[in-house]
């Protein structure tokens, strides 16, 4: 049978709901070996999924382990990112989302590569955990209107295990594999809305803007099939988002645009996202009243108040006002200084982000243990000017520090004129039910 | 490092030499696991592979194992089909070449799938064993001209466990894999030439005229590359080669051919494919005169002599001239008539072979028994008459005739009017050192 499976999809035919259950569930109970199931995912690759395959393979691994339905509590909301450098917006994003009346239940992955996950990050927060309990989850979803836990082993295990084996057999980058893997885990959770950000150039996983734009629709195709109110934006990655590359100081960016400190692409994008999803629940009539409301909910403070009882139910230990004060300091502290002077005409995001993984931000290999002091902070970011010897960024670690300086410095590109830099955010992409 | 050789040929780059030994070396070894290589072979079915790739892999395959040499014996030949239904060619031809002067070394693997292997049908004859150790193998090609032998461990270790993860990946129709697999086992014997006869149609592993010669093309190259001289016939296998389909069927089939008693398609396949090694081997100069010399040597007798020797060398237990009579009787027989009269217009060799097979002449899984006197035999094939009642077909095995009688009886066509068909071999590809 799982032969015949193989076979078909590798000449290109469609697998019937019965075929992709098969070998999902057999799989997840361990009768299939892995050297089947690779085979099977290389051809997925090469020969892709229709929107019906694409469809049933979620539904099946969404059914494959446990489902939360916290829709007695109200409004169950949810917002994905497909990974980008520097991106903390969740952190800004989420709390205004529950400051304005949405119940923000969200599951988050840890990290592998060079883009962090929202769990490491919160993880740089000095006693916070993100392994809640059912109940605990669920009463915070209530009380704080917000919260976030780490992935349970209960819940879509045929994701976990598919996605180790994706991992080792070069099948990661696969649209219906990546569109079924990320809608499973966010329809566990059963929300009544979600708002994707799908990140596309060189510092992401999307390279072309169209691969992007591919995956948007995928993925507001599946949730409009669940009866899942979504919308995809599509952002650029190939510099990287606001100034601040690593877990700790990823988090601190986050605390200084809630508490209106600074503004830029991490303030637009958060406020951009927040105010779809008012959208997307019907509390304003369009996004551009969603986006005024989620500004006046940071701007008033809310969402900040927001942040701190959140971080605080997850059990964060820190002092409201000193809030930076409270995460890790790294050990050494390293600068980068511009050999010329001239505008920033280019800032590689991949290059950033593998300074900042090589400092200790990330993990290669899971299991790796993360610093969460380290990383890269961007004292100049793209279309500033800089003078010579005027530090362009900072990084922060433990040790080898020389080694990625140079690196850092090469992901500068000065020009003579200011540039134009492209906005963060590059599109909207409503689903179909909107 | 295999996970970038895996992504390297997922995009579709030319593999280096260096990458290709790294996998089939460590995966040899036990320390690539399953998985990553099925992964990697579903990519290379899809992206195929360079003449460089393929003679990398073939000769690292081939260097995988212990090389055998008997080239201080003469000139050494071997002559290789892809597999058809009914094709007990090698044991006419193989008798015909040794007779003309060539050292026939050969070795073969056991059939899995609707055709049968060559050690299969020799398992047939009382007493004889392929199980031939190094010096009983050489010493018998250095005396009778020419044996036998089944697979042995020591040589190409690494087709043995590719093939058997190709087996059941779903990757075994990959024609650089085909390819690879095939040159590897063959070089191991240090041939001088090697005639292939590369069936392709209905019945056959390549379904058009055209994969049967990109694979003969590609098989000649190998060899070309290897200083070997080499020529592939392309023959077709809509219809079964012969009358017998069955292990001891076909060697009683071989038997009467060598013995003049019978001609068709299986004469005019052996003595083109033994001329072809003679002019290969620079007996004759063209193959015209290799098909006049072959036919000599057949009608002469010497063909058959040298049969019953190499048969008698292996151990085989039977009186030369009742033969036949000491080949293995099946159980039970039963009759498929024609149910009207007319031409036999098509005949389809996939059925009969699925018939045969289900009577016990084939295996489906590695392991299973065979029954040596299982089998069809077809009383009228195609271009012949029949009338309504006449016996089309005889089945021959232990039990369950009934159920593939209908089959059989399917696999004929019936037209009005006398068909002309096409003869079995379609073409000859010279290799480029020709």
């Amino acid at each position: 049978m799982i032969l015949a499976i193989i076979e078909k999809k590798k000449q290109g035919e469609e697998l019937t709901r019965e075929e992709i259950a098969f070998f999902v569930e057999r799989y997840t109970g361990g009768e299939i070996p892995d050297y089947q199931i690779s085979a099977l995912l290389m051809a997925i690759y090469f020969r892709g999924f229709s929107e019906r395959e694409l469809f049933d393979l979620t539904d099946v691994m969404l059914h494959s382990g446990e489902i939360l339905d916290f829709r007695d509590l109200g409004t169950v909301a949810d917002k994905h990112s497909t990974g980008g450098v520097g991106d903390k917006v969740t952190l800004v994003a989420a709390p205004i989302m529950a400051a304005g009346g949405l119940k923000v239940a969200k599951m988050s992955g840890a990290g592998l590569g060079h883009t962090g996950g929202t769990i490491d990050k919160l993880a740089a927060v000095p006693g916070l955990t993100t392994d809640l309990g059912r109940e605990r989850f669920k009463n915070q979803v209530k009380t704080v209107g917000m919260a976030i836990c780490g992935q349970s082993d209960a819940m879509v295990p045929a994701d976990k295990k598919l996605y180790a084996l994706r991992d080792v057999t070069g099948t990661v980058d696969s649209l219906p594999l990546i569109a079924a893997s990320i809608l499973a885990k966010k329809l566990a959770l059963s929300p009544q809305l979600i708002v994707f950000d799908v990140k596309f150039g060189g510092g992401a996983f999307m390279k072309s803007r169209a691969e992007g734009e591919a995956l948007a629709r995928a993925m507001n195709d599946i949730a409009a099939k669940s009866g899942v109110q979504a919308a995809s934006f599509l952002s650029r990655m190939e510099t990287p988002l606001g100034r601040a590359v690593g877990n700790g100081l990823e988090v601190a960016e986050a605390y200084r645009t809630l508490a209106g400190e600074i503004g830029g692409d991490v303030r637009e994008s958060a406020l951009s996202i927040a105010g779809c999803s008012f959208w997307l629940a019907g509390y304003v009539p369009d996004l551009a009243a969603g986006y005024e409301r989620a500004a006046r909910l940071l701007d008033g403070g809310a969402g900040l108040d927001l942040f701190f009882s959140f971080l605080e139910a997850q059990g964060g230990r820190f002092r409201r006002p000193d809030f930076v004060a409270a995460l890790p300091k790294a050990k050494e502290v390293w600068e980068v200084k511009a050999k010329a002077s001239g505008y920033i005409a280019a800032l590689d995001s991949l290059k950033i982000a593998r300074a900042a993984q090589g400092l200790g931000a990330g993990r290669s290999r899971i299991g790796d243990a993360v610093d969460p002091a380290a990383g890269v902070y961007l004292n100049r970011i793209i279309g500033e000017e800089v003078r010579a010897g005027e530090v362009l960024a900072t990084l922060y670690g433990r040790e080898g520090g020389r080694l990625w300086s140079d690196l850092v410095g090469d992901a500068y590109t000065l020009s003579p004129q200011a540039p134009k830099p492209l906005p963060h955010i590059a599109g909207l992409i409503p689903g179909q039910n909107r």
